[in-house]
Parts: structure tokens; C-alpha cells; sequence
């Protein structure tokens, strides 16, 4: 069965019962399996995570945009992350075999209607971006609501993609997007102090020239006698989580440093963990449809 | 959902309608998956595997026993393979989180239902067995039919768990047991001299002080350079994939021989390629149900 992920974030992270009704009228499109919600009330937003096949993922999508804009006054929202919109973001994520285009037609689709049927502005982004300047979400986004208010019928650069050439006096304006599964993977360094960390992340993020698809920051972490690689592998077919392991452990090794573990934060595909157990067994000719489990689910 | 997997072993491999009969009363019942059938005319000899609920599992197992018995004349048999009934051999294999206890109880309740209902003699194996001596398949079975007509009712080391003390006049008797999932995995040597991987095979393999749950041969590969390392690993929860690589790697470094590639036949399940991501990645308090399709598939 195609599955796509949706990560919806919304400008709401202190009163509960909002929260609620938004994640329920997700929750209530039948098809959709939501995975978590986390609210965050120092940034005043939360991310909720779902996850259905493409039409209930598009009907779940519009459920939430409508209801966040019903629910939430930017006018009266204040919190420390930036934000241009009640609901603010909301990437369509491809599972499984299902292509990226099918989640580019998706979020155009949902971008459509929160503009036809709710009068927000749209703006599209990554996978989804009508044109190379609005790939990047920060830079669709900028500073968010105040200064969107001001510039949008002045500036065409920030002209949006869809809707109505002012933001929505309550609701602002939303980043409807496509992108792959973002891995949040960690890896610690056997040293406590974190300049090896520092430069490793130079090397191995594509910001400094290092893998195209990798985010990396050296940490310290204090009282362990460790630093750690910090990391968001944001397309783990093109940039794999092997040669990131590669990467670090041959820069490090260079240094006398041991890696001493690694950890993944929160969820990973299984194509990715498939790569690491290819490459330590160095399997030939292997195929995902034999993995036993992968047959069942079918 | 709770499943296993059921691989029953019937002596036929020639006639194509009496396998399709066998393999469809199991399809017949409601949750059966059938993954796959193989025949072997040489053995005349076909393996089912089907994956269900146990207890359509169990279900599945009494209507291909009923319909091997109805349909196959073992004293019109022959082929290569040992076997010493119609049904010869049926293991119920545990997947996922489904105990190994839960395998034994489906074991023993199939095997009450074929010597009550079809009166053919039962003799259960491995998890399933009765004594430490019928652990072992080939211990059980021995050399088959012609010869468990002779001694059944004479040698007490012979008389079956269950059942009439004679065999079937046309169906034989049929092993019952309850085992892990078996892994086919093949590692190949670059070297075209079959010697290393002779001795490989004995290093690693617990017939000769080895892995306990692994079996192993040392093969010639003509014309292409290489030698194989091949296995079955008959418990891959405890005699993990990562260990087998581990000493198979060391030992061909210390002849300076390079493990060129692996290889799994058929089937491997997620949890033994996890062991193996786990390993190259060093992954700390990782845990299954981080892996996404599982939240999907649960």
C-alpha cells in the first residue's frame, strides 16, 4: 500500500485543548495513523506527525489547515521559533517506493485548496518549489508574520505561489512541501574535547563542501568525557548513512579517536538500515523483498 | 499480529495436480499467505511455505496433512531425499515476537489431530520434542519409511509421541517440531583455493567446536576465482550473523584472503539485519520500534 508521511507544524503549543482539536480532525479522516504529536509551549508550536495513503494524507492535510486557521490568531501568538503562519508548515514526505513526485502533486493539491477554500497565501518549498530561490524553507519563510504583513504585496520576490496577495489576517500564510524522511543521527567521539567533533562536522556537512545531503554540528557534552557529531541527514538515497559512517570514522581514526557509539533520534526508514547491514555483511545482489517481514507487509 | 510461518515438507515433486491440491486447502483457510512452493522432481519432494495466525496456522497444517495422506502412496514413492511419510516434515517457525513456547503448544496440538483423526504415528522434533534425543530431524527420521515399517513396533527408541505403533500403510508417519528461522547466508573468499574456506567452515560451524547454531561447508567455485563459506544459521538470535562475519573476516585476514561479497538465499528476518546495521553503525539503545515501517505495520 502507498503511504506518504505528513508532518504538519502549527502555531499552537500551550493550549491543550486547540492541540486536541486539530490532531483530532486528522485523526478522524479514515486512513490515517497518527504517529505522535510533540508540542513544544517555550516556541509556542507543535509538530504533529501522521501518516496515511496519498488521498487521506491530502484530505487529513486540509482537515488540519482548516481548523488551525479556525483556531489560531497569530495577532495574538507570541513564541521563540519563527513562523509566517497558523498552520505554518506542512511537508508531504514520500514512504516506501512511493515517488517524490507523488508528494509534489500532493502539497501542490493541498496548497490549492487552503488557497481557493480558506484565502491563505501559499508558498511552496523544497521538493514542491515552483522555482530554485524557494527550495529552502528559511528562506521562503524569512521573519516570519510581522515582517511577511509588510512585504508581501510590495516585494514580488515574496509574492506567493498561490491565494490572495495578502496574508490572512489572522492566519498569515503557509509553506506547504515536499521532502524526503529527515534521519536525525547522532555519532560520539571517544574525546572531550570538541574541536575533533567541530571539524568533523565541517567535513561531513554539505554547508563546509562535505556530503550534499547531511546538517552537522560538533558538540560538547559536558561531564561525559565525549563529544558528539550532531546530524540531520535530510536525503539518506542520495548522501547514505554509510559514508557518513565512513567519513567519521576515517577522520577520526586519522586522529586516534575511537567513535564510541551512535544513536538514532526518533524514527528511521528501513531502506537506510538495510544500507548499513549491506555494507557490514557485504552482501551481493541482496533485495529488500527479502527481508521476511517486508513480505508480510505487503 | 501474532504470525508464524509453517514449512511443510510432503513427498511429492512430480505430480503437478496433487500439489496444487496441498498447497491449496492451506490457501483455502482464511489469514493463510502462502510465500512460496518449491518442488524438486529429483527428490520428488515439494517444500510449502505459508505464514498465518497460529491458529490458522494450525488450521492450514491438519488440511495439508488430511490431503497429503489422502493423495500420496509412499509405497509408490521414490526419490533422492530421505523421508519416511506423505507429510514428512512439518516445523512451525515462531516470527517476531511470537515465543518459541507458542510454537511447541501449535507443534503438539497439530501432531495430536493427525495421529487421532488420520491415525498416521507422530514423532515431534526440536523445540518440540519429546527427549533430547529427537531434538535432532535426522535422528527421528533416520533412513525413512521402508525402514521405520521394520522396527516401529519392535525398538522402543523408535516408537512414535503419538499415534498407532505401526506406520500408515500408504502416508508413513510424519515429524511435528517447532524451530528458529533458518538463514541461507554464503560468504565468498578471494582466493580459488578451497582449502581457507574448508577451514573456515570448521572454525565457525558447532560440528566442529564452532557457532552452536551455525552449519557450514567450504565449496569449490569453478572458473570463477573464489571459494564459499556456506551456511545455515539454525538460531540467528543466538549465534547472531555479526558474530559469524566477525571470526569468517578475521580468520581469512589473518591468511590475507578477502571476503570478496555475501550472500542470503531466499528469505532473512528484519531482526537479523538489524543486528548487522547495529553493528556497523555502533548504534547505542536502539531499539525496533524505531524503525518506521514497523510503527506502520504494528
Amino acid at each position: 500500500m502507498e503511504l506518504v508521511e505528513c508532518v504538519p507544524n502549527f502555531s499552537e503549543g500551550r493550549r491543550p485543548e486547540v492541540i486536541e482539536a486539530i490532531v483530532a480532525v486528522a485523526r478522524a479522516v479514515p486512513g490515517v495513523r497518527v504517529l505522535g504529536t510533540h508540542s513544544d509551549p517555550e516556541h509556542n508550536r507543535s509538530v504533529l506527525t501522521y501518516v496515511a495513503p496519498p488521498e487521506a494524507a491530502l484530505e487529513a492535510g486540509f482537515a488540519v489547515a482548516r481548523e488551525a486557521v479556525r483556531r489560531i490568531d497569530l495577532r495574538e501568538h507570541s513564541g521563540a521559533h519563527p513562523r509566517m503562519g497558523a498552520l505554518d508548515v506542512f511537508p508531504f514526505i514520500p514512504l516506501g517506493e512511493v515517488p517524490m513526485a507523488r508528494c509534489v502533486e500532493l502539497a501542490r493539491a493541498l496548497g490549492a485548496r487552503i488557497a481557493s477554500e480558506l484565502d491563505v497565501p501559499v508558498y511552496f518549498y523544497e521538493a514542491a518549489a515552483t522555482s530554485e530561490e524557494r527550495r529552502n524553507l528559511e528562506k521562503v519563510r524569512r521573519k516570519g508574520f510581522e515582517e511577511l504583513c509588510e512585504v508581501i504585496g510590495t516585494d514580488p520576490a515574496r509574492a506567493p505561489d498561490l491565494g490572495p496577495q495578502h496574508v490572512h489576517e489572522t492566519a498569515g500564510a503557509v509553506a506547504v512541501g515536499a521532502r524526503p524522511f529527515l534521519i536525525a543521527f547522532n555519532v560520539y567521539l571517544g574525546t572531550a574535547n570538541p574541536q575533533l567533533a567541530k571539524s568533523i562536522a565541517r567535513r561531513v556537512r554539505a554547508s563546509s563542501g562535505g556530503l550534499r545531503y547531511v546538517k552537522a554540528l560538533g558538540l560538547e557534552m559536558a561531564g561525559t568525557g565525549e563529544t558528539q557529531v550532531s546530524m540531520n541527514l535530510t536525503n539518506f538515497r542520495a548522501s547514505s548513512i554509510v559514508t557518513v559512517m565512513d567519513l567519521i570514522r576515517a577522520e577520526a581514526a586519522r586522529h586516534g579517536v575511537p567513535v564510541t557509539h551512535s544513536q538514532v533520534v526518533g524514527l528511521i526508514p528501513l531502506d537506510a538500515l538495510l544500507d548499513a547491514a549491506v555494507a557490514f555483511l557485504q552482501l551481493k545482489d541482496f533485495t529488500p523483498e527479502q527481508v521476511l517481514e517486508r513480505r508480510l507487509w505487503e
